[in-house]
């Protein structure tokens, strides 16, 4: 069984989880969502159940949910403090039951960093927290998956100054080890195409524009090319993105946050879904924010939330295989 | 009438000028080849002419040739310094022609720096050399065309730490205004929208992940707003090229290189032209460089070239219209 955080309750996670149930009721996936039932039982059936096993049965005919209480009834768009411990909550209980193996795997709404810090959350994102739960802190690495690219960025939520600053041979190598390893156990691919990103234009163009190709990166991919990786690159950025090189490779391993997310949001904007690789657990998301602005409008796309949860269940398939 | 140059002469320029000459002989437009008759005849009908003028009557049977004499014979994909004064005086002639009014635009085909520097050629770039020709050094601006997007990188052949390092409110404005009067004059927009990317991931989130937006980005994007342009931005990089966030601007003036590459060629690979604005000509080119590894093998794809002579007409007709 799959489950679903809550999410920050001010945002759009209660109505892309109810479309979601709406469209996954017939064939699936299932999945138990953790949270409070009040935030659904206006848009779509709802029915508490005691034990995450429970919600198989239930999930053709309403939404299963391991309920939890939220200390204020939300308003749609503006994000309230006071619930930050339900949101909290839920994340913790959905890590707990997925590391005990009772869930195959956990799908996360999206929530307000702002609204949890206010309740003593001390991490930079949602992500480390998780990593942290899980007791692997700092090993977690964000890779962003749509129907056309799979996208690394080596470099993640920084000005890009200091993602220039921070790239280091020995960070692509222990990032790149991470998302081969994911990409073996989870994605079915026993041999994975590692394509590396140069930096520069033109991937420097021979030091002409930028040393870091030759002294940062090659040094990485000779590592990993010698350790019997499939590697290739550093790319220039620009046309590793087209189809024909898209099919020379199965993930592409970005310096910084843009290069990575451009060419996805161009190509697979409202189905991208972020997976985070490096845990015990399997954990995938929408690759979108809360979106107070929009929130309660039903003005909200639910596909990137669809397809987070139809990932995470291939993905939890993959692992059993492999096991 | 449309004036190609010659490009590198042992590229894949000699091949995909024979290519679009065979696509466009019937319907247009026409164009001039101002290069050595030798490198066309094996593989088209090519006539040699003495007056531009000439040009229309021919093209229809024969790729009409204004003729220069290379040194020597090129080898496909061997570049050969003997052929330097050929490539250059290719360029010279045809901008000549096109700054005198007798063509209407100038289309280049690809050279190499390196073959022409050994030539006493002294610029970074093809752009540059145009630029100087033209009497206009320093003015001119590389845009990216493609059926889906255009894009202007402001900073451009640099390492991407130069490139966050050259960025300035002036140089934004000043590139701005360059684009803005291109946008109107040429491509028909009275009142071009221009679309601004921010520096850093989600545009700096109001500073959290750099201070470039609201110090250097921002001012420009006022001062231009006050002038009566239609500005917008920064925008987050990563949400500005999907299909309803480009509905919203005609061109999208990026910070860096592959800002502005990456979603062009992800997008429009075969089909981006190369258009420079700020000089007192039309001028395009295809969007690729020399290629010598595939030269002579008729793998070129000659539709940027293709597109490239397309543009260069349209531009023409609206020039004359706005005239």
């Amino acid at each position: 069984m799959l489950v679903l955080t809550q999410g920050d309750p001010a945002s759009i996670a209660p109505e892309i989880t109810a479309a979601v149930w709406q469209a996954l009721r017939q064939n699936g996936p299932a999945f138990v969502y953790v949270g409070d039932p009040s935030l659904l039982e206006r848009r779509v059936p709802v029915q508490t159940i005691r034990y995450l096993s429970d919600g198989a049965d239930v999930f053709g005919h309403a939404l299963p949910v391991l309920p939890l209480h939220l200390a204020t009834p939300p308003a749609p768009g503006e994000p309230d403090r006071r619930n930050a411990a339900s949101v909290l909550e839920s994340i913790r209980l959905a890590t707990e039951l997925t590391l005990s193996g009772e869930a195959s795997a956990m799908i996360t709404n999206p929530i307000s960093k702002e609204v949890v810090q206010g309740s003593g959350f001390r991490h930079p994102g949602h992500t480390s927290y998780l990593a942290e739960l899980c007791q692997t802190p700092g090993d977690e690495v964000m890779l962003l998956a749509g129907p056309s690219l799979k996208v690394v960025p080596i470099t993640v939520h920084v000005a890009l100054r200091d993602a220039i600053a921070q790239l280091s041979t020995e960070l692509i190598i222990r990032t790149a080890r991470t998302v081969a390893a994911g990409l073996q156990r989870d994605f079915g691919l026993s041999h994975p195409r590692l394509a590396f990103a140069g930096l520069n234009p033109h991937a420097g163009e021979h030091g002409l524009m930028g040393q870091e190709e030759q002294e940062i990166i090659l040094p990485a991919i000779n590592t990993l090319r010698n350790e019997g990786l499939h590697v290739s690159g550093p790319l220039p950025p620009d046309t590793m993105f087209t189809p024909h090189a898209r099919a020379q490779y199965d993930v592409a391993l970005c310096m910084y946050h843009d290069q990575g997310l451009i060419p996805l949001k161009t190509l697979d904007m409202a189905e991208g879904v972020n997976v985070t690789l490096g845990l015990p657990i399997i954990r995938t998301s929408p690759d979108h924010g809360t979106a107070f602005d929009i929130a309660g409008q039903n003005k909200a796309d639910p596909r990137s939330l669809a397809a987070a949860i139809r990932l995470a269940a291939t993905l939890a398939a993959n692992r059993r295989k492999n096991a």
